[in-house]
């Protein structure tokens, strides 16, 4: 019961240590911080602007996640918004010139270099699949637009109860461009919404994000949420990170193949990921009803 | 307040004039009618029969449905059944000939015959899947054997109260072969459903279709349910042509593709779609706080 | 009015004799029996060790579902669990041999030899799948790591009210091999759910698996699990087994390919299976308004 | 020896006969006619334009096929050039409205309407391919252009000695888009050999053709060539055409599928295909020494 | 010196040996011997009937190649035919009741027990493939039918001056069905050839076998071909079977996969391979310019 | 005539100055010069190394391609090697440490970063692949090992009568990884033959590199190779940038994709780039029998 009472105190003083005072060096629309020395909280960070998407920004994220991937300090990655919302989605006026006075001498090369402007957009939120640690997302407020690309490229989305989301891109004239139009349909599992939202840019509830299956959880407000979020987050950091990354990367792949092509891609990752010493050790402490925060894996 | 007044009474009118009196030339099993210029609402229309699909409706809603690809007026397809339920499905008196005694000298070339039947029926609901124009269908009463392989090539489900939903093939010693096997699964979210219901030919009504998926609203009558759809089909159809089509064709591609293949699809639509004057006019509007029902669009 | 409740005694007699006292020859670890002449019904079946799976056990569902696959008066198979849970999954002590210590000269030739291993132990679900009869599982108390390997390979998931189930595998330490990975997220409509369940192994109960589509029926308890399992066994198995058997084939075929490849497929397979007698008795029953299984089918 | 010369002599007068003077109704850029009742041979035949392929023509490529494909009569198909050259490609001045002045009030619709043009015009081709029955193309003088894209989705090509191949787009600005690049890669075994023709766009002779495969035969003249094909072509439509278009179609299939696809697609084939009187017909003939042209098959 | 002429006399002696007096137990079709510890032959042994492949080789060659696979000793393995030709194909009086006169109640029933006939002969040809030890086949004489899909299967081909090569099946009213028609167009570059060859049934002379790409070495006669057979099993048999296995798993994954997923493949696979003692062995060998046969690899 | 002199004059001269004196900055293993300026010479230049490639190659060669990937100004590149051969393949002393003796604390994380290494290694060549501006390789000498690898990633492939190439990784106790078993097979013709190189390790010299399609031309000595190499480079380079990159991109995704998914996307791809100035151009001066070289194309 006094465990209980300080582990939850102990986790309210690492929230609060997460809710920094701006974006941290190198960047300049992200905050980085360590709630615990495996966990890594990647915070958007320009709430004047509404966590909007501004050109730091897509190039921040890819300079970031490719961080994260070789830190082998790092065993789960934890985003969320600071301010009132999560984020608005696309900074228009900041990218007008990529997207909406692009470069080139006649349409032929307007379109090869619009090509390369959404490989390198769509590539921002492509790292966060391709990071091997997992990524939780907390999601507060709004959701917009480009928001949902980003989400949609997590792990696993948790939200609070005020929170809404919005395919926004149809109502500006163009159809999303940078993963909403491909990972929704493979996230949740009613296509007939999915094709409602993505057609209409009408808002969803946490309600309906619920049901649906957009998210798996629901808190009632910010502090819940990120109390929730660091709770997952920390229950899989103590899991092997050769199990966890293990998992997270043949999920990713199983969702593109067929099921006999994932399972011969999951065997061969076994044949040698089960000659860790991960399994005896965490085997040894099941049958000691040990918990996996006790042991001492090496890092990944 | 007035303004929602007027237009709930102005969608009575349209409404009221989609409940048309027959066939529409050069139809005998469908009835077309244009509730609003850029919408085109396609009735099931052989009300005394169930709406069963007999040899005339197949090649039919072909016809009907390449007519509507090439009208480029047409930006949004609503597709409903006249009389007392949505569809019986398959006409089997009338289509015995076809399945029941194919023509052919020996086993192989009835078989021959037999695939060239079962292919132009697959074509007759993949002409709307193929259709750029988002297709929404409205359910009401029954919806049964060929009526589920119908409406899960269409892009929105809503149905009604007592709407019920039927894979009827294997009660007739069959498996199902124009379209619900494929693409039920890709519809809705779990797989035990679909299997338990394409295997005992159970009912499934309103509230498990929207529990399950299937439909992503339930109306408490047909009244009720042709006035969302016709709302529904007037939001899609007041935003930019090019946003819309441009988002249900990559929706499509994406499901048959891995995420990676489908990103590159999308980059490589947009990047001419992108030199739209759509996104100008909607980005104008959005930010003067206007309606997209305001905007002028070019045909497409 | 009798005959139902006729039809009800007449379910318990069989569940009774489906109670069985031990595992059938040639099996060590399951218990064949026949609750009706073409229902078979497996179940796991050691009960003292919580129906954990063994090296007898992996071997012997592949022989058993082989055979299954060549009994043509087979047409549905039931697979529970005798005792207190489903099962606790893998027999860790039994199997560690081959997990834990395999054999190898140096690292290449263990990891090629662990490949064999998982490689055939993989093979253990995936005959469920091949095998062209359906097969519905149903589950009590627990279903543990393996187990989930084991039900998203059936076709219909059923369960009681005290059922949970928990992908286990990161808890010792390695990514899960045998199918969770593959085909869980192919069963359930939320990807964010299935990423929470195989990264932190945390239990599900029923009101979610039910709410998430794993199982498309909860049942109070074990008795009326089984009796609602052999009901619905019995309305498939009374179905034309040429519809019967072509609808899972096509099903599973469809998941692993784009909807145009299915619709290939299944155009392919209909050419000749329409050509059965099957569709003429089912037809004719029908118009009769006789049940199903009032009508004699040939064996397949 | 007396029946050879008279089947030299008999072959002769089927081929004069095929010298037709002009195009057949209802096409302008197209002779058909029947040198045997079951080949029909299709004659590029605006040889003062040199067969340059017309607006015409792409439409009528599509026709003539389409009814080929129903024609049961016909078992082969033997396509070839009238005139002095096979073909000079495409006819620009003809088609430059469409391609070089395609309609649209912006960027994105103008792309719209390229796509269906393009589309529209890739099909004038696969029909080829899609026809069942093998389609034997032979080529004398120039193949240039679209030319290429044609013989590419025949079956078998071959030409004369004096023959030419020339992929021609990039000398006019363009990749080629209606099926070289996609096919000859398919087509020849030397991938820097068709690299090279189709970035540099010279020529390539009837030596190089035939050693790198896109030709199997080369004919000392346009005589000799149509006498080769036209004996091939009897060959094969002497043989079941239940075999013949079965060939053809799992053929067709296997190129764009895995091993394992090719085989599966290929056992549900001839699970019905095998049930044909052609396969006793044929065993009976072949026994008794007889030629397969004394067979009388069924029509497919 | 003297060296190559002992080595060239004691595989004389071993070629001797390899002309066994008929089939070894337990078959009856087939002869196996080991010239060398790691090379098995399997000698197609029916001379008296031109080898020709009745009910008992398609079940052996399965038995066969399972047991290869799992015989650690075995590096390599060498196909060849006794008597005076390699195959006349398929024994049709001796298969006719499986193909030609094949149970079930219905069409539907004869094609369900067709399709398992079919796919269990295609069966026997993938087990050469899935067999992880190369299997060169070398060819004298006649190689029609069903031993060109054998040799398809195979990984190198090698013939006489006097093979010739007959995809026979046309002629008996049947498209191929046991692999030809899926891997003679992956296994040769002219898709022309390989077309022509299918639908001709016409016979292909080992000048065009080599031109074409079939086989990659022609031999004077059967004595030189079982001699130079032999050499490149020896030196294939020399390698490290780490390396070689590897080697032939990665190539047919190629084969079927896009060039990216063979890249992703590989490197799962050699993460744990590299890590092999024969790397150290190989490279020591190699430096002190001593020949790969003087190092003793473990078994695998 | 005369012009034809100069032209042979000024392309001695260019090639003389394409002999570098050693690497340039920034790269210590490679040599970069412009011999026009639209055609990037790119020289392995380690001569006293045999141009082996150790650790700074690797890493170069990504950086390199990416600047031309950049370099509106290159449409050509020109791959070659300084000194006697063109390469020794791997530098196994320099990079022993990166492959055999990987970090790791257990087997698991050995080849977590042996997996990275390799697909780092992979990507080396994968970027010319990726690389839109067709790339030429010219090798004379041995090419060996990784230099195969580089080689069948190249987009045309020409060589010296004294060439030889070597698939070697199998005397080192390896299977190849970085791309040999992945692209070889789709680069040439005989499958049998690429089994036997990867299989064997043995020597394949210029005749049968031609006449099994790895190279498309074969020259008498160096000078000749690069004479000719270049005359090709400006050929290409002399026409529209568009249209040459676009073969190339599509080429390169047909090979990993169905004739059907090709289509499709080259549908796409012209649906804008068709609407490049340089087809106007680019069909004036055909018509003014101009060559391309006199038109000016803008930068891509």
């Amino acid at each position: 019961m006094l465990s209980l009472l300080l582990r939850t105190f102990s986790r309210q003083v690492l929230i609060r240590a997460m809710s920094s005072s701006g974006p941290t060096s190198p960047y300049t629309t992200l905050s980085i911080c360590r709630p615990t020395p495996s966990i890594t909280h990647v915070e958007l960070h320009r709430p004047e602007k509404r966590n909007a998407m501004n050109k730091a920004f897509w190039r921040e994220m890819v300079q970031c996640f490719n961080e994260i991937s070789d830190d082998s300090d790092c065993r789960v990655v934890l985003v969320s918004g600071a301010g009132k919302i999560f984020t608005a989605g696309i900074d228009l006026m900041d990218m007008a010139s990529d997207v909406l006075q692009p470069d080139g001498d006649d349409t032929a090369r307007i379109s090869w270099n619009l090509r390369r402007t959404i490989t390198k957009y769509q590539e921002t939120f492509s790292v966060i699949e391709r990071c091997p640690k997992p990524v939780l997302v907390a999601v507060h407020g709004a959701c917009v637009g480009g928001g949902v690309d980003l989400i949609t490229a997590c792990d696993i989305r948790l939200c609070t109860q005020d929170a809404w989301f919005q395919v926004k891109e149809v109502d500006v004239g163009l159809a999303a461009d940078v993963g909403t139009l491909q990972r929704l349909p493979k996230v949740i599992g009613s296509r007939s919404l999915v094709n409602e939202l993505a057609l209409t840019a009408r808002k969803m509830y946490a309600d309906e994000a619920k049901s649906s299956g957009l998210v798996s959880r629901v808190f009632p407000d910010k502090d819940a949420l990120m109390a929730g979020a660091l709770e997952m987050a920390e229950e899989i950091s103590a899991r092997s990170p050769v199990a966890v990354q293990g998992t997270k990367i043949n999920l990713i792949y199983s969702r593109d193949h067929s099921v006999a092509e994932g399972l011969d891609y999951m065997a061969l990752w076994n044949m040698s990921m089960l000659q860790t010493n991960d399994v005896m050790k965490s085997a040894q402490a099941s049958m000691e009803k040990k918990s996996p925060k006790t042991i001492e894996f090496s890092k990944l």
